[in-house]
Protein backbone atom coordinates (compact mmCIF):
# COMPACT_ATOMS: atom_id res chain seq x y z
CA UNK A 1 0.00 0.00 0.00
CA UNK A 2 1.46 3.41 -1.00
CA UNK A 3 1.23 6.18 1.09
CA UNK A 4 -1.24 8.11 -0.12
CA UNK A 5 -3.72 4.73 0.13
CA UNK A 6 -2.25 4.29 3.59
CA UNK A 7 -2.68 7.77 5.02
CA UNK A 8 -6.35 7.44 3.69
CA UNK A 9 -6.86 3.97 5.17
CA UNK A 10 -5.61 5.36 8.73
CA UNK A 11 -7.90 8.27 8.50
CA UNK A 12 -10.82 5.85 7.86
CA UNK A 13 -10.30 3.96 10.97
CA UNK A 14 -9.22 7.25 13.17
CA UNK A 15 -13.26 8.21 12.01
CA UNK A 16 -14.53 5.04 12.03
CA UNK A 17 -15.61 6.38 7.97
CA UNK A 18 -15.57 5.99 4.74
CA UNK A 19 -17.04 9.56 4.24
CA UNK A 20 -15.24 11.64 1.44
CA UNK A 21 -16.54 15.38 1.41
CA UNK A 22 -16.55 17.54 -1.65
CA UNK A 23 -15.70 21.08 -1.34
CA UNK A 24 -17.39 22.37 -4.52
CA UNK A 25 -18.47 25.93 -3.45
CA UNK A 26 -20.64 27.62 -5.50
CA UNK A 27 -20.19 31.52 -5.50
CA UNK A 28 -24.24 32.19 -6.28
CA UNK A 29 -24.99 29.42 -3.49
CA UNK A 30 -22.78 30.56 -0.58
CA UNK A 31 -24.66 32.23 2.53
CA UNK A 32 -24.34 35.16 4.65
CA UNK A 33 -22.16 35.73 6.87
CA UNK A 34 -19.42 33.87 4.48
CA UNK A 35 -21.03 35.79 1.35
CA UNK A 36 -19.85 38.86 3.32
CA UNK A 37 -16.20 37.75 3.81
CA UNK A 38 -13.08 39.47 2.16
CA UNK A 39 -12.73 35.61 0.63
CA UNK A 40 -16.17 34.10 0.21
CA UNK A 41 -15.28 30.53 -0.77
CA UNK A 42 -12.45 30.09 1.69
CA UNK A 43 -14.39 31.30 4.43
CA UNK A 44 -17.43 28.69 3.29
CA UNK A 45 -14.87 26.22 2.94
CA UNK A 46 -13.27 26.56 6.45
CA UNK A 47 -16.99 26.55 8.39
CA UNK A 48 -17.68 22.72 5.92
CA UNK A 49 -14.28 21.64 6.97
CA UNK A 50 -14.65 22.28 10.47
CA UNK A 51 -18.33 20.94 10.43
CA UNK A 52 -17.50 17.68 8.59
CA UNK A 53 -13.89 16.52 9.84
CA UNK A 54 -14.38 14.27 12.33
CA UNK A 55 -16.65 12.41 9.86
CA UNK A 56 -14.49 12.81 6.90
CA UNK A 57 -11.69 10.48 5.91
CA UNK A 58 -10.91 12.54 2.93
CA UNK A 59 -11.81 16.22 1.12
CA UNK A 60 -12.28 16.43 -2.13
CA UNK A 61 -11.99 19.67 -3.92
CA UNK A 62 -13.17 19.87 -7.76
CA UNK A 63 -11.11 22.56 -9.43
CA UNK A 64 -14.31 23.91 -11.71
CA UNK A 65 -15.61 25.71 -9.10
CA UNK A 66 -12.49 28.01 -8.08
CA UNK A 67 -11.65 28.22 -12.06
CA UNK A 68 -14.88 29.66 -12.13
CA UNK A 69 -13.34 32.43 -9.43
CA UNK A 70 -10.72 32.96 -11.41
CA UNK A 71 -7.42 33.69 -10.29
CA UNK A 72 -8.86 34.87 -7.09
CA UNK A 73 -10.62 31.40 -6.72
CA UNK A 74 -7.71 29.33 -7.07
CA UNK A 75 -6.27 31.73 -4.52
CA UNK A 76 -9.03 30.33 -2.15
CA UNK A 77 -8.68 26.75 -3.39
CA UNK A 78 -5.07 26.56 -2.31
CA UNK A 79 -5.76 28.19 1.35
CA UNK A 80 -9.00 25.83 1.47
CA UNK A 81 -5.88 22.76 0.73
CA UNK A 82 -3.77 23.93 2.98
CA UNK A 83 -6.35 24.47 5.96
CA UNK A 84 -7.63 20.94 5.39
CA UNK A 85 -5.97 18.94 8.77
CA UNK A 86 -3.19 17.20 7.63
CA UNK A 87 -4.48 13.65 8.94
CA UNK A 88 -7.09 13.95 6.54
CA UNK A 89 -5.55 13.50 3.35
CA UNK A 90 -7.26 15.71 -0.02
CA UNK A 91 -8.26 14.61 -3.36
CA UNK A 92 -8.03 16.99 -6.26
CA UNK A 93 -11.40 16.30 -8.20
CA UNK A 94 -9.77 17.22 -11.82
CA UNK A 95 -10.31 15.08 -14.52
CA UNK A 96 -7.11 15.52 -15.92
CA UNK A 97 -6.66 13.90 -19.88
CA UNK A 98 -3.67 15.62 -21.88
CA UNK A 99 -0.56 13.70 -23.38
CA UNK A 100 3.00 13.77 -22.62
CA UNK A 101 4.80 17.06 -21.57
CA UNK A 102 0.89 18.72 -21.19
CA UNK A 103 0.07 15.51 -18.83
CA UNK A 104 3.46 16.59 -16.71
CA UNK A 105 2.56 19.42 -16.50
CA UNK A 106 -0.53 18.73 -14.67
CA UNK A 107 0.84 16.86 -12.61
CA UNK A 108 3.44 19.43 -11.26
CA UNK A 109 0.24 22.08 -11.06
CA UNK A 110 -1.65 19.70 -8.49
CA UNK A 111 1.11 17.77 -6.94
CA UNK A 112 3.48 20.25 -6.42
CA UNK A 113 2.42 23.29 -6.36
CA UNK A 114 -1.53 22.69 -5.37
CA UNK A 115 0.44 20.28 -3.25
CA UNK A 116 -2.77 17.66 -3.19
CA UNK A 117 -2.82 14.07 -2.18
CA UNK A 118 -4.45 12.63 -4.94
CA UNK A 119 -5.91 13.39 -8.03
CA UNK A 120 -8.50 11.68 -10.14
CA UNK A 121 -8.00 11.20 -13.92
CA UNK A 122 -9.74 10.67 -17.29
CA UNK A 123 -8.26 7.40 -19.08
CA UNK A 124 -9.64 8.53 -22.58
CA UNK A 125 -6.00 9.24 -24.18
CA UNK A 126 -5.06 6.07 -22.87
CA UNK A 127 -1.77 4.64 -21.31
CA UNK A 128 0.78 7.77 -22.03
CA UNK A 129 -1.92 9.93 -20.37
CA UNK A 130 -1.83 8.59 -17.09
CA UNK A 131 2.29 7.55 -16.80
CA UNK A 132 3.50 11.13 -15.84
CA UNK A 133 1.26 10.68 -12.45
CA UNK A 134 2.14 7.53 -12.08
CA UNK A 135 5.69 8.07 -11.41
CA UNK A 136 4.05 9.95 -8.02
CA UNK A 137 4.51 7.29 -6.67
CA UNK A 138 3.45 8.86 -2.82
CA UNK A 139 -0.04 9.89 -4.45
CA UNK A 140 -3.01 8.77 -5.51
CA UNK A 141 -4.56 8.33 -8.64
CA UNK A 142 -8.11 7.59 -9.11
CA UNK A 143 -9.02 7.16 -12.72
CA UNK A 144 -12.59 7.57 -14.19
CA UNK A 145 -13.89 4.03 -14.50
CA UNK A 146 -17.64 4.47 -14.45
CA UNK A 147 -19.52 7.43 -14.22
CA UNK A 148 -22.46 8.35 -11.90
CA UNK A 149 -24.10 10.60 -14.49
CA UNK A 150 -26.93 9.64 -17.78
CA UNK A 151 -23.94 11.03 -20.16
CA UNK A 152 -21.91 7.15 -18.97
CA UNK A 153 -24.90 5.54 -21.26
CA UNK A 154 -23.43 7.66 -24.27
CA UNK A 155 -19.68 6.00 -24.90
CA UNK A 156 -18.69 4.11 -21.26
CA UNK A 157 -21.70 1.48 -21.23
CA UNK A 158 -22.09 0.86 -24.94
CA UNK A 159 -18.24 -0.36 -25.04
CA UNK A 160 -17.91 -1.99 -21.79
CA UNK A 161 -15.31 0.82 -21.40
CA UNK A 162 -15.26 0.38 -17.30
CA UNK A 163 -14.56 -3.20 -17.99
CA UNK A 164 -11.46 -2.25 -20.32
CA UNK A 165 -10.37 0.61 -18.22
CA UNK A 166 -10.17 -1.76 -14.85
CA UNK A 167 -8.53 -4.08 -16.78
CA UNK A 168 -5.58 -1.33 -18.02
CA UNK A 169 -5.66 0.18 -14.22
CA UNK A 170 -4.44 -3.08 -12.73
CA UNK A 171 -1.98 -3.29 -15.29
CA UNK A 172 -0.84 0.18 -15.10
CA UNK A 173 -0.61 -0.14 -11.28
CA UNK A 174 2.93 -1.23 -10.58
CA UNK A 175 3.51 1.70 -7.54
CA UNK A 176 0.18 0.33 -5.88
CA UNK A 177 -1.22 3.89 -6.72
CA UNK A 178 -4.06 3.69 -8.38
CA UNK A 179 -7.82 3.79 -7.48
CA UNK A 180 -10.97 3.56 -9.82
CA UNK A 181 -13.69 6.41 -9.65
CA UNK A 182 -17.30 4.36 -9.25
CA UNK A 183 -20.11 6.08 -9.93
CA UNK A 184 -23.43 5.03 -7.03
CA UNK A 185 -25.94 4.98 -9.70
CA UNK A 186 -25.13 1.64 -10.85
CA UNK A 187 -24.55 -0.86 -8.22
CA UNK A 188 -24.35 -3.80 -10.33
CA UNK A 189 -21.74 -2.72 -12.58
CA UNK A 190 -19.75 -2.22 -9.03
CA UNK A 191 -19.99 -5.51 -8.81
CA UNK A 192 -18.28 -6.80 -11.95
CA UNK A 193 -15.82 -3.79 -11.85
CA UNK A 194 -14.83 -5.33 -8.71
CA UNK A 195 -14.08 -8.52 -10.12
CA UNK A 196 -12.05 -7.22 -11.96
CA UNK A 197 -10.15 -5.20 -9.68
CA UNK A 198 -9.84 -6.94 -6.33
CA UNK A 199 -7.96 -4.78 -3.85
CA UNK A 200 -8.43 -1.45 -5.78
CA UNK A 201 -9.34 1.66 -4.07
CA UNK A 202 -12.96 3.05 -5.40
CA UNK A 203 -13.91 6.68 -4.96
CA UNK A 204 -17.66 6.11 -5.14
CA UNK A 205 -19.03 9.71 -5.90
CA UNK A 206 -23.42 9.24 -6.70
CA UNK A 207 -24.94 9.08 -3.57
CA UNK A 208 -26.93 12.11 -2.30
CA UNK A 209 -28.06 14.39 -4.76
CA UNK A 210 -27.56 12.10 -7.47
CA UNK A 211 -29.57 9.41 -6.12
CA UNK A 212 -27.07 6.61 -6.05
CA UNK A 213 -28.32 3.47 -3.69
CA UNK A 214 -26.02 3.36 -0.65
CA UNK A 215 -27.14 0.04 0.25
CA UNK A 216 -26.60 -1.93 -3.05
CA UNK A 217 -23.23 -0.15 -3.63
CA UNK A 218 -21.93 -1.40 -0.36
CA UNK A 219 -23.02 -4.78 -1.09
CA UNK A 220 -21.34 -4.61 -4.15
CA UNK A 221 -18.08 -1.95 -3.33
CA UNK A 222 -16.25 -3.46 -0.77
CA UNK A 223 -12.73 -5.70 -0.88
CA UNK A 224 -12.66 -8.73 0.72
CA UNK A 225 -11.04 -6.47 3.87
CA UNK A 226 -14.26 -4.78 4.05
CA UNK A 227 -12.33 -2.10 2.68
CA UNK A 228 -11.19 -0.53 -0.28
CA UNK A 229 -13.84 2.37 -0.82
CA UNK A 230 -14.81 5.74 -0.11
CA UNK A 231 -18.05 7.77 -0.45
CA UNK A 232 -18.39 10.84 -1.48
CA UNK A 233 -20.60 13.50 -0.61
CA UNK A 234 -20.35 17.43 -1.85
CA UNK A 235 -24.15 19.30 -1.74
CA UNK A 236 -25.50 16.58 0.43
CA UNK A 237 -23.34 18.73 3.09
CA UNK A 238 -22.13 21.83 1.81
CA UNK A 239 -25.81 22.61 0.79
CA UNK A 240 -27.91 21.40 4.00
CA UNK A 241 -31.52 21.17 3.90
CA UNK A 242 -32.61 23.16 6.20
CA UNK A 243 -32.29 26.53 7.97
CA UNK A 244 -30.45 28.49 9.92
CA UNK A 245 -26.58 28.09 11.11
CA UNK A 246 -24.91 26.26 8.25
CA UNK A 247 -21.73 24.89 10.24
CA UNK A 248 -24.32 23.09 12.56
CA UNK A 249 -26.73 21.92 9.30
CA UNK A 250 -23.39 20.12 7.41
CA UNK A 251 -21.92 19.03 10.38
CA UNK A 252 -25.61 17.47 11.05
CA UNK A 253 -25.37 16.21 7.42
CA UNK A 254 -22.53 14.81 7.60
CA UNK A 255 -23.39 13.01 10.88
CA UNK A 256 -26.34 11.61 9.16
CA UNK A 257 -24.60 10.45 5.64
CA UNK A 258 -21.36 9.03 8.03
CA UNK A 259 -24.02 7.13 10.25
CA UNK A 260 -25.93 5.75 7.42
CA UNK A 261 -22.47 4.26 5.61
CA UNK A 262 -21.75 2.83 8.46
CA UNK A 263 -25.01 1.11 8.97
CA UNK A 264 -25.66 0.11 5.40
CA UNK A 265 -21.62 -1.39 5.56
CA UNK A 266 -23.12 -3.64 8.19
CA UNK A 267 -25.89 -4.95 5.98
CA UNK B 1 -21.81 29.38 -39.06
CA UNK B 2 -21.86 30.80 -35.68
CA UNK B 3 -19.97 33.70 -34.09
CA UNK B 4 -16.56 32.11 -33.57
CA UNK B 5 -16.13 30.00 -36.36
CA UNK B 6 -16.67 33.20 -38.35
CA UNK B 7 -13.99 34.55 -36.74
CA UNK B 8 -11.88 31.89 -37.22
CA UNK B 9 -12.63 31.84 -41.03
CA UNK B 10 -12.20 35.35 -41.52
CA UNK B 11 -8.67 35.06 -39.84
CA UNK B 12 -7.76 32.66 -41.84
CA UNK B 13 -8.87 34.12 -45.15
CA UNK B 14 -7.13 37.68 -44.07
CA UNK B 15 -3.46 35.76 -43.51
CA UNK B 16 -3.96 33.41 -45.91
CA UNK B 17 -3.28 30.68 -43.20
CA UNK B 18 -4.75 27.68 -41.65
CA UNK B 19 -2.21 27.47 -39.13
CA UNK B 20 -2.77 27.52 -35.13
CA UNK B 21 -0.34 28.34 -33.12
CA UNK B 22 -0.01 26.45 -29.82
CA UNK B 23 1.41 28.66 -26.73
CA UNK B 24 2.62 25.85 -24.10
CA UNK B 25 5.34 27.71 -22.31
CA UNK B 26 7.73 25.07 -20.53
CA UNK B 27 9.03 27.32 -17.55
CA UNK B 28 12.29 25.40 -17.81
CA UNK B 29 12.46 25.81 -21.38
CA UNK B 30 12.15 30.01 -21.69
CA UNK B 31 15.36 31.20 -22.33
CA UNK B 32 16.80 34.33 -21.58
CA UNK B 33 16.02 37.23 -21.75
CA UNK B 34 12.58 36.23 -20.66
CA UNK B 35 13.76 34.05 -18.33
CA UNK B 36 15.03 37.01 -16.08
CA UNK B 37 11.86 39.47 -16.80
CA UNK B 38 9.47 39.99 -14.18
CA UNK B 39 6.97 37.23 -15.59
CA UNK B 40 9.17 34.81 -17.78
CA UNK B 41 5.99 33.01 -19.42
CA UNK B 42 3.96 36.40 -20.32
CA UNK B 43 6.78 38.03 -21.84
CA UNK B 44 8.03 35.10 -23.46
CA UNK B 45 4.25 34.55 -25.14
CA UNK B 46 4.30 38.11 -26.49
CA UNK B 47 7.44 36.98 -28.22
CA UNK B 48 5.89 33.96 -29.65
CA UNK B 49 2.52 35.99 -30.50
CA UNK B 50 4.35 38.73 -31.89
CA UNK B 51 6.33 36.56 -34.54
CA UNK B 52 3.26 33.96 -35.23
CA UNK B 53 0.53 36.17 -35.32
CA UNK B 54 1.12 37.34 -39.30
CA UNK B 55 0.88 33.38 -39.64
CA UNK B 56 -1.69 32.55 -37.24
CA UNK B 57 -5.70 31.93 -37.56
CA UNK B 58 -5.80 30.82 -33.83
CA UNK B 59 -4.19 30.61 -30.71
CA UNK B 60 -4.56 27.88 -28.67
CA UNK B 61 -3.03 27.97 -24.81
CA UNK B 62 -3.24 24.65 -22.94
CA UNK B 63 -4.06 25.36 -19.80
CA UNK B 64 -1.52 22.55 -17.77
CA UNK B 65 1.34 24.82 -18.81
CA UNK B 66 0.00 27.97 -16.97
CA UNK B 67 -1.50 25.57 -14.27
CA UNK B 68 1.80 24.69 -13.37
CA UNK B 69 2.96 27.66 -12.03
CA UNK B 70 -0.04 28.26 -10.33
CA UNK B 71 -1.81 31.45 -9.03
CA UNK B 72 0.98 33.03 -10.94
CA UNK B 73 1.05 30.94 -14.29
CA UNK B 74 -2.83 31.62 -14.69
CA UNK B 75 -2.08 35.64 -14.40
CA UNK B 76 0.26 34.93 -17.13
CA UNK B 77 -2.33 33.21 -19.26
CA UNK B 78 -4.88 35.94 -18.48
CA UNK B 79 -2.41 38.48 -19.28
CA UNK B 80 -1.29 36.31 -22.62
CA UNK B 81 -5.27 36.16 -23.73
CA UNK B 82 -5.39 39.67 -23.07
CA UNK B 83 -2.55 40.31 -25.43
CA UNK B 84 -3.17 37.88 -28.59
CA UNK B 85 -4.85 40.47 -31.26
CA UNK B 86 -8.58 40.71 -30.90
CA UNK B 87 -9.14 39.55 -34.99
CA UNK B 88 -7.42 36.15 -33.93
CA UNK B 89 -9.47 33.90 -31.89
CA UNK B 90 -7.96 32.26 -28.74
CA UNK B 91 -8.92 28.30 -28.31
CA UNK B 92 -8.39 27.29 -24.41
CA UNK B 93 -6.78 23.35 -24.95
CA UNK B 94 -8.76 22.64 -21.63
CA UNK B 95 -9.97 18.77 -22.36
CA UNK B 96 -12.62 19.49 -19.59
CA UNK B 97 -14.98 16.39 -19.34
CA UNK B 98 -17.11 16.63 -15.98
CA UNK B 99 -20.73 16.76 -15.16
CA UNK B 100 -23.61 18.77 -14.62
CA UNK B 101 -23.10 22.45 -12.60
CA UNK B 102 -19.07 21.26 -12.39
CA UNK B 103 -18.97 21.65 -16.34
CA UNK B 104 -20.67 24.61 -16.07
CA UNK B 105 -18.43 25.98 -13.75
CA UNK B 106 -15.80 25.20 -16.29
CA UNK B 107 -17.53 27.18 -18.91
CA UNK B 108 -18.06 29.99 -16.48
CA UNK B 109 -14.15 29.75 -16.23
CA UNK B 110 -13.08 29.26 -19.50
CA UNK B 111 -15.62 31.87 -21.36
CA UNK B 112 -16.41 34.35 -18.87
CA UNK B 113 -13.54 34.67 -16.83
CA UNK B 114 -10.63 33.50 -19.34
CA UNK B 115 -12.82 35.18 -21.74
CA UNK B 116 -11.96 32.39 -24.50
CA UNK B 117 -13.45 32.50 -28.05
CA UNK B 118 -13.08 28.05 -27.63
CA UNK B 119 -12.59 25.74 -25.86
CA UNK B 120 -11.18 21.63 -26.38
CA UNK B 121 -13.37 19.41 -24.46
CA UNK B 122 -13.20 15.67 -23.54
CA UNK B 123 -16.43 13.50 -24.26
CA UNK B 124 -16.00 10.43 -22.15
CA UNK B 125 -18.46 11.57 -20.20
CA UNK B 126 -21.16 11.76 -22.81
CA UNK B 127 -23.92 14.52 -23.63
CA UNK B 128 -24.48 16.26 -20.15
CA UNK B 129 -21.09 16.62 -19.83
CA UNK B 130 -20.85 18.66 -22.82
CA UNK B 131 -24.52 20.54 -22.23
CA UNK B 132 -23.75 23.49 -20.64
CA UNK B 133 -20.58 24.25 -23.18
CA UNK B 134 -22.94 23.70 -25.94
CA UNK B 135 -25.11 26.27 -24.59
CA UNK B 136 -22.57 29.24 -25.23
CA UNK B 137 -23.70 29.53 -28.96
CA UNK B 138 -21.15 32.14 -30.01
CA UNK B 139 -18.11 30.21 -29.00
CA UNK B 140 -16.56 27.25 -30.11
CA UNK B 141 -16.37 23.48 -28.69
CA UNK B 142 -13.46 21.15 -30.56
CA UNK B 143 -14.79 17.99 -29.33
CA UNK B 144 -11.38 15.28 -28.86
CA UNK B 145 -12.71 12.47 -31.56
CA UNK B 146 -9.14 10.86 -32.21
CA UNK B 147 -5.85 12.32 -30.51
CA UNK B 148 -2.59 12.22 -31.68
CA UNK B 149 -1.09 10.24 -29.16
CA UNK B 150 0.11 6.41 -28.73
CA UNK B 151 -2.55 5.90 -25.83
CA UNK B 152 -5.35 6.55 -29.11
CA UNK B 153 -4.68 2.92 -29.08
CA UNK B 154 -5.94 2.16 -25.68
CA UNK B 155 -9.59 2.71 -25.75
CA UNK B 156 -10.03 4.86 -28.69
CA UNK B 157 -9.29 3.12 -31.39
CA UNK B 158 -10.22 -0.74 -30.59
CA UNK B 159 -13.76 0.65 -29.69
CA UNK B 160 -13.89 2.62 -32.66
CA UNK B 161 -15.00 5.68 -30.98
CA UNK B 162 -13.98 8.28 -33.17
CA UNK B 163 -16.76 7.29 -35.87
CA UNK B 164 -19.34 7.15 -32.14
CA UNK B 165 -18.16 10.37 -31.18
CA UNK B 166 -18.10 12.03 -34.43
CA UNK B 167 -21.65 10.33 -35.11
CA UNK B 168 -22.87 11.94 -31.62
CA UNK B 169 -21.50 15.47 -31.87
CA UNK B 170 -23.09 15.81 -35.35
CA UNK B 171 -26.69 15.54 -33.16
CA UNK B 172 -25.08 17.80 -30.53
CA UNK B 173 -24.06 20.57 -33.30
CA UNK B 174 -27.86 22.46 -32.84
CA UNK B 175 -26.03 25.85 -32.25
CA UNK B 176 -23.34 24.83 -35.42
CA UNK B 177 -20.76 25.81 -32.69
CA UNK B 178 -19.13 21.88 -32.93
CA UNK B 179 -15.97 20.96 -33.86
CA UNK B 180 -14.06 18.15 -33.47
CA UNK B 181 -9.92 17.39 -32.72
CA UNK B 182 -8.40 14.95 -34.93
CA UNK B 183 -4.50 13.60 -34.78
CA UNK B 184 -2.60 14.10 -37.79
CA UNK B 185 -0.81 10.87 -36.97
CA UNK B 186 -3.62 8.67 -38.60
CA UNK B 187 -4.43 10.58 -41.67
CA UNK B 188 -6.74 7.50 -43.06
CA UNK B 189 -8.92 7.57 -39.90
CA UNK B 190 -9.64 11.57 -40.94
CA UNK B 191 -11.16 10.96 -43.99
CA UNK B 192 -13.60 8.14 -42.06
CA UNK B 193 -14.49 10.86 -39.62
CA UNK B 194 -14.87 13.86 -42.60
CA UNK B 195 -17.65 11.57 -44.36
CA UNK B 196 -19.44 11.50 -40.81
CA UNK B 197 -19.09 14.94 -40.38
CA UNK B 198 -18.69 16.34 -43.97
CA UNK B 199 -19.05 20.43 -42.54
CA UNK B 200 -17.03 20.10 -38.96
CA UNK B 201 -14.09 22.11 -38.33
CA UNK B 202 -11.44 19.76 -37.27
CA UNK B 203 -8.85 20.77 -34.88
CA UNK B 204 -5.56 19.23 -36.17
CA UNK B 205 -2.93 18.78 -33.59
CA UNK B 206 0.18 16.26 -34.16
CA UNK B 207 1.90 18.05 -36.75
CA UNK B 208 5.61 18.91 -36.15
CA UNK B 209 7.26 17.33 -32.70
CA UNK B 210 4.82 14.52 -33.31
CA UNK B 211 5.55 13.73 -36.30
CA UNK B 212 2.28 13.41 -38.30
CA UNK B 213 1.67 13.31 -41.82
CA UNK B 214 0.82 17.11 -43.02
CA UNK B 215 0.07 15.89 -47.50
CA UNK B 216 -1.59 13.06 -45.99
CA UNK B 217 -3.94 14.79 -43.26
CA UNK B 218 -4.44 17.52 -46.01
CA UNK B 219 -5.86 14.89 -48.53
CA UNK B 220 -8.32 13.85 -46.09
CA UNK B 221 -9.18 16.72 -43.24
CA UNK B 222 -10.86 19.63 -45.75
CA UNK B 223 -14.73 20.27 -46.64
CA UNK B 224 -15.94 20.32 -49.88
CA UNK B 225 -15.31 24.26 -49.72
CA UNK B 226 -11.70 22.88 -48.95
CA UNK B 227 -11.85 24.23 -45.95
CA UNK B 228 -12.87 23.46 -42.25
CA UNK B 229 -9.92 22.60 -40.80
CA UNK B 230 -7.23 23.80 -38.70
CA UNK B 231 -3.26 22.58 -37.78
CA UNK B 232 -1.63 23.12 -34.78
CA UNK B 233 1.58 23.80 -34.04
CA UNK B 234 3.26 24.33 -30.66
CA UNK B 235 6.90 23.61 -30.16
CA UNK B 236 8.02 23.78 -33.28
CA UNK B 237 6.81 27.49 -32.77
CA UNK B 238 7.66 27.92 -29.77
CA UNK B 239 10.94 25.71 -29.57
CA UNK B 240 12.18 26.66 -32.62
CA UNK B 241 15.46 24.83 -34.16
CA UNK B 242 18.69 26.56 -33.87
CA UNK B 243 20.49 29.58 -31.92
CA UNK B 244 20.40 33.29 -31.21
CA UNK B 245 17.29 35.69 -31.73
CA UNK B 246 13.67 33.39 -30.42
CA UNK B 247 11.71 36.25 -32.15
CA UNK B 248 13.74 35.95 -35.27
CA UNK B 249 13.78 31.86 -35.28
CA UNK B 250 9.85 31.69 -34.00
CA UNK B 251 8.60 34.00 -36.62
CA UNK B 252 10.73 31.89 -39.13
CA UNK B 253 9.48 28.40 -38.10
CA UNK B 254 5.85 30.19 -38.56
CA UNK B 255 6.44 31.08 -42.12
CA UNK B 256 8.22 27.61 -42.50
CA UNK B 257 4.62 26.02 -41.01
CA UNK B 258 2.45 28.33 -43.01
CA UNK B 259 4.13 27.71 -46.13
CA UNK B 260 4.35 23.89 -45.56
CA UNK B 261 0.70 23.87 -45.00
CA UNK B 262 -0.19 26.12 -48.22
CA UNK B 263 2.10 23.93 -50.31
CA UNK B 264 0.04 20.61 -49.04
CA UNK B 265 -3.30 22.40 -49.60
CA UNK B 266 -2.42 22.55 -53.33
CA UNK B 267 -1.54 18.96 -54.03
Amino acid sequence: MNLFFYKLEQAAQNNNTRLCVGLDPRIDKIPPPFSNHQDPIFSFNKAIIDAAAPYACAFKPNFAFYEAGGIEGLSSLKKTIDYIPPEIPVIADAKRGDIGSTAQAYARAIFDYFQFDAVTLNPLLGEDSIAPFLSYKDKGLFILCLTSNPGAGDFQIPNNLPEQIARKVMKWNHAENCGLVVGATNPQAIGGIREIAPELCFLIPGIGAQGGDLENTLRFAPTKQKNGYIINVSRGISQPPGEGDLAIRAAEAAARFHKAINKAKEK
